[in-house]
């Protein structure tokens, strides 16, 4: 049975997550349900990682078996077609051999965090990115999130709902930089714990607008202590932006 | 009376356009009700330009008079709570002199149309971006479009409905340029026609896909004549991006 390697954009905002749940739509579910109409039967998706509700993607990674008598374009089509009107997006869609797993095989995970420091409310990108009133100052923010590179014990910075056997990650890399009015903290890790990302977003945010200085993002992750981390940013300015494989 | 000078962000999506109308919620009416809400009576927000219904706005320009005993940062915050949910936001608010006038004092009005050319929906950016199917072929556009710039009798690349007395326009500059998976065309003039960028990025979009060759551009503008314009390119990809003033 061919296995199909789906590269998917996503608007968070409307899901409880890309997981099946019982509560509400998920993108998982809705993915299963636009395959099933043309693949002749119930299908299974099988996600790179979980991104928690109101997180977007930019390219969620996914994989899904079918027996479907047509190339990987059609795949991509039919699937988009069945998704609408859902904020739901198949950007790719190849054949891949059985021994591809989109969660099993990915050698790392790319997390993108919008952040705009203004005092206006937004518009046009409400939903999209993380406003905070004060000024930040990224380079601060940049430099303090240097202490987390490397493989750490990340206790800190893991929410109490993480199912994940082991607290040490090791995060490949993680930037923060201006773009226009924007500051983008961009991290790359084989993995991340439950809620990594948003906490560390909200703990540097603490940095930028001074109220830490910039050394105490390496002493909360020393501390691997999660009562000293900073407020947990807000999903909605995540997005998981790309998903490597060998 | 002091006179402010807003800058203002919207999405225009749910609106009947910039200009007050009696067939729906316009983007100056909202202004107008949030404003006098504080201003102690009724006021009129001018602005630089009236957008259409679904075009959206980076930095929109306006005045409006009132007798206010606060200074601009305080116009700007009140304006904007009094303005929740709708989504426009007063980016700036300062004071200026009486001889300042938003659309007569305006030197240049900046546009820019975000254009993608994929086979999948948008997601996150659905009535953002105009999405073509075919790929666009972003240096043959910019190629074209140089033959706009300068002083034309643009009749080509105007709406039915425009009330300007003359088809005249000068074109400051234009360009096309891809940027990631976007292309983005950016214009500046002293004053546009009616669906004057709407008509010029369709009958460019006609060249990007080969169903026309660049040179056509120089000749439908050569014409003068609006039944050769392209197809009026959709009004969620247009932002009034900046207004100058001297």
């Amino acid at each position: 049975m061919p296995r199909y390697h789906l590269t998917i954009e996503y608007d968070g905002t409307d899901f409880v997550g890309w997981q099946r749940q019982e509560n509400g739509p998920s993108v998982q579910q809705s993915l299963e349900e636009a395959i099933a109409v043309f693949a002749g039967g119930p299908v299974t998706v099988f996600g790179a990682g979980r991104t928690d509700a109101g997180v977007h993607a930019l390219a969620q990674a996914a994989h899904v078996d079918f027996d479907a008598r047509m190339p990987a374009g059609k795949v991509r089509d039919a699937a988009n077609y069945h998704l609408k009107p859902l904020p739901i997006a198949i950007l790719d869609a190849r054949e891949v051999g059985d021994d591809f797993h989109a969660r099993f095989s990915a050698t790392s995970r790319h997390y993108l965090y919008r952040l705009i420091d203004r005092r206006a409310p937004m518009t046009l990108d409400r939903a999209r990115i993380w406003r905070v009133s004060q000024s930040l100052d990224a380079e601060a923010m940049h430099r303090a999130a240097q202490a987390l590179i490397g493989k750490h014990d990340f206790t800190t910075f893991r929410s109490s709902n993480c199912q994940a056997t082991s607290p040490v990650k090791t995060l490949n890399k993680i930037s923060v930089v201006r773009d226009g009015p924007e500051i983008h903290l961009k991290t790359i890790a084989r993995s991340f714990l439950h809620n990594q990302v948003r906490s560390i977003v909200g703990s540097l945010v603490e940095v930028g607008r001074k109220r830490w200085p910039e050394r105490k993002i390496a002493e909360i992750l020393a501390a691997t202590d999660r009562t000293s981390c900073g407020p947990v940013a807000p999903p909605h300015g995540l997005y998981l932006s790309a998903v490597d494989y060998d």
